[in-house]
This record gives C-alpha cells, sequence and structure tokens, in this order.
C-alpha cells in the first residue's frame, strides 16, 4: 500500500473515524438482521434465506456501510472516501469477493463475516490486474490471486460481530422461543426465562413476538417473571445500575437482559439494589423468590 | 374459475379478509419503501433501484403479504391459503408474471403495481400449460398467454396504491426537501411548508429527515412554522378533531399533514378551534399569522 497515496488516503480516512470497527460489526449484524425480517418471517440463519436475498446482502451492507459513515456516492464507485472513489465489495466467505472488470484497478472496500463464529472482517485494495485470477463467472467476475489475498490491507482482520443470539441457542430452548403454537407473549416470557445475561436486542425481541410492540412485550413479561425472580432491565432509569451491580452486561438503548436474583444477605460484590432491598444473581440451585417488579 | 374448487377457496378466502384491498395496497408501498430505503439513501423511485433490490422487491412482497394476512408457509408453494398451496408472483409490469416450471399447474397469487399512477392489482389464477406462452427466458420461465391473461380472477383490478408522495413532488420542491446541502431539519421543515395537505409517511418523513429520530423533527417543525401559520398535524390529542375541521386528510397513527391557517371570522364550515380561537385553511394570497403552538 505504501507507494498508493489514494488507497492510503481510504485506509487512514476509515481508521480515524471513531469507533470504527464496533460500527462495521454493527453494520454487518444490522444487514443480515434487516434480511432475515424476523419480526416478519421467524428466520435467523443465512441458510434460511432464499438466493436473490443471500445476493441482496451485499446490497444492504453497502447501504447500511455508507448511511453509517456519512459517505457520498461516488461518480464511477459506491463511495467517496476523503475523495477517494472506492468500490464496496461483500462476501459471505473470506477472499473470496468477486471483482467485475469495472472494478478492475479500484479500490475495494472488502468486507465478509462468518455469524456462526461471530466474527468480520474489512480490509482496503487496489483490485490491480496482477491481484486477480484468471478464473471468471459467467459475468466476468474475478476473484483475488494469493498474491492479492496477501496484498490486503486490514482495517479489521478478526472483529467481533455483534453475536446472532438466536442462531447460537440450543435447537430445544430455540424451538421454544420460536414455536408458534404459543402466544407471542409467551414466546418473549420464555425468551427472558430460558435465556439469561444474554443482550436481546430488539431485532431478536421482534423476530420471537412475531409482531410490532415488542416493548410492551418486555413490560408483560417483566411482570410474567417476577414471581420466578427474574428482572429484565433495559437501558432506563435504574436499570442499566442494576445490571452493573449485579455484574452482568449493562443494555444500550433498544437492547435488554434478563437474570433470576435472589434476595443478597449483605452487600456483596455483586449484590444489588432491587426496591427496597439488596439482590444477587442466582444459582440453578437456589429456589425462586418473588421479585418486586417496580425496578 | 368455477370447476376449481381449491382456486375457488383461495380467492374466497382473501376475499373473506377485512379490508384486504387496503391491506394489499399498503403492502405493496411498504416493500417499495423498505427496499428504497430512504432514511438511509434518500431514494423514493424504482428507476434509482439496483438489478438486484429490483429483482428483491418480489420477495419483500412476498414477505409482507404473508405476514399481513398471516399466512403460513406452503410445503411446496409460498403459502398455504385455507388450505390450498399459493405460490406469490411480482411483477414491475402488469401481465408480465413470469412462471417457473415447478408453478405450472399450480395456483398463483399475482401482483403488480405502478408508483406513478399510484395503481395495483391483485388477481388469482390457476398457472395451466395451456394459458402460458411458448417463449421462456433462460430460466425456463414463460408468461401468461392471452388466454391466460383473461383468465386472471381479480381480488383487486384497479386499487389505489398508498401515493408516493415524493415521486409526485414537482422538481423543484422535491430538490429542496431532499437537498443535502441543508440539515434535517430544515429539509423537515421545507416538507410541511411546501407540500400541505397532504399526509406525509413515516417514510417519507425518514427519507427526507435523512435521520432516525423523524418525530422529534416533526415537534421542532411545527415551532419553527408556527410565525408562518402553518400547523402540522399528528394522530394524537386533538389533532384528528382540527384536520377534520379544517376539512383535510385525517392522519393515521405514524403520519402527518400540514395546512397554512389563518384566523377565521365565525364558525364556517372549514373552521377549526385551535388554542382558544378559531382557523381555517388560508389562501395562497393571505397574509401568514402566527398561530399558536400548544394545539
Amino acid at each position: 500500500m505504501s507507494d498508493d497515496a489514494s488507497l492510503r488516503r481510504a485506509f487512514d480516512w476509515f481508521r480515524s473515524q471513531e469507533d470504527f470497527e464496533r460500527r462495521f460489526g454493527e453494520a454487518i449484524r444490522q444487514s443480515f438482521d434487516e434480511v432475515f425480517d424476523g419480526q416478519r418471517t421467524g428466520r435467523y440463519c443465512l441458510d434460511q434465506l432464499s438466493k436473490v436475498e443471500k445476493t441482496y446482502i451485499g446490497t444492504k451492507v453497502e447501504i447500511v456501510v455508507q448511511a453509517e459513515f456519512g459517505l457520498s456516492r461516488g461518480s464511477r464507485m459506491d463511495f467517496l472516501v476523503d475523495d477517494q472513489e472506492v468500490d464496496a465489495k461483500w462476501t459471505m466467505k473470506s477472499g473470496a469477493w468477486m471483482i467485475p472488470t469495472e472494478a478492475v484497478g479500484e479500490i475495494c472496500l472488502c468486507l465478509t463475516a462468518d455469524d456462526n463464529r461471530s466474527i468480520f472482517s474489512v480490509g482496503v485494495i487496489r483490485a490491480d490486474e496482477d491481484l486477480l485470477g484468471n478464473a471468471q463467472n459467467k459475468d466476468g467476475k474475478r476473484r483475488f490471486n494469493d498474491l492479492g489475498k496477501e496484498s490486503m490491507t486490514w482495517l479489521v482482520e478478526t472483529g467481533q460481530l455483534p453475536e446472532n443470539v438466536l442462531l447460537h441457542l440450543g435447537e430445544d430452548v430455540r424451538e421454544q422461543v420460536l414455536d408458534k403454537g404459543k402466544s407471542g407473549q409467551k414466546r418473549v416470557d420464555d425468551l427472558f426465562r430460558l435465556v439469561q445475561k444474554k443482550l436481546i436486542s430488539r431485532e431478536v425481541l421482534l423476530a420471537v413476538a412475531h409482531q410490532q410492540d415488542g416493548p410492551k412485550r418486555v413490560r408483560d413479561a417483566r411482570l410474567s417473571l417476577k414471581a420466578e425472580g427474574i428482572v429484565i432491565l433495559g437501558h432506563q432509569g435504574d436499570h442499566p445500575r442494576i445490571a452493573r451491580e449485579l455484574g452482568i452486561e449493562m443494555p444500550a438503548k433498544g437492547t435488554w437482559i434478563s437474570c433470576r436474583v435472589v434476595p443478597a444477605t449483605g452487600i456483596t460484590s455483586s449484590s444489588a439494589r432491587i426496591g427496597y432491598s439488596n439482590w444477587r444473581p442466582a444459582t440453578s440451585d437456589e429456589d425462586c423468590v418473588e421479585v418486586p417488579a417496580n425496578y
């Protein structure tokens, strides 16, 4: 890259963006989730998509990345990055980016992710002729050769993709939280009962609820589960403090986390004030104690 | 259709669904708007989509219709409609549905729409061999022949598609409300200033605002525009009453409508109480009078 000033500028621009790694990861997560359309379809896995939808993911990633970083459209390529024309290239399989004739010699922003392993990569490269293999697909697109793969300059080589919670549930738990034989509310109750101490995103909630009014379902689940001592924390009021004190992840806006608690004796390192008393995370062998719902 | 009991059942089922015409129209509008992704891209027109996105619209329509009518997946075809296997077929051009080999002899729900003319059509047909033309595309798909087109049983022959407001603006107004050189707030102000007495959907608002917090932009626009006598009405509180009294459309949840008003002398057929006084729609030659913002 050292002698390619344009490529260097595009690389440096992304590197200078605050939190760029997290933002690339969230853009890819968001793109997958929008194409799953879990709220309408209950899908959570790339294997469940049609061929058209798999192709469309590349388009959605390009759109979300452009919007996330506030890039304008290029005149020849997808984006302008610090005044350099850059084309976005997506592939499901690392290294397998397909370069069409019109992108040969151009700067490419290459993105990929593995939802099973919760990782993603983003790199920049100038797709010069000598970096491309000879084999073409029917549209005349070519992959990078070994030299090409070595020449990638990584912005994020192995980034942490926000977890696809539904994908990583055990089969039996997933069946329970997606069971169409139950009401949306019962499924949401089960989600927070069976999937504790894990951040639940709005997308996961809507895929499980299979309806629009997710936040209302969370409020009702809070009441359903209080007898079992399960709290559900969001991003408002005292909730972040309670999550911190319990030693579980703090929910950002549009996410929730549940945890079964029991009364704590005294203030310990993982005890939290909930209502007027102290509680701590329960262990699996402890009996349920009803928790107040006005936290 | 008379001697095809399965086709009749699928047809009758859709006909029996409350408001099915409106719901089909809204499903198609929603599908277009989601693929435009106006909030991120500012796009409002099918011509602005890539080939992949145009193809994907058919998938989105299928998903939204399935969710809207609560249909389950078929085992061979897309949906089960009153226990009958039904395949959804979308085309941008009426009559041009492409029938793949696996759908020959099957019941098809055929949908199309014209965003320029704000119309849509939905029909059912059994795609029998004798209703299909001979010409095949490269994937072996065929169109209906003339007999096929005549054999369509329309659920909605010429339905009213919810209007694509941005598409139908004059070029100069559209440029002003999408001008990236201005802030999102200024664009939203211009939208409600320049596009009055027309329902503005959440999707249009977000495409213009180019950011997430649309409702906040509306609240601020209300303050910006009060000096010009422009009110912006939503679905809450007194707003529906004011819209009704002014004789403009009543905004449903997630829509807004603006109207420039002047003090009314006495109560007339189009005068509305706003705050503590009566107002009526202004004509273009009347001077601006500041309206209270606490309506």
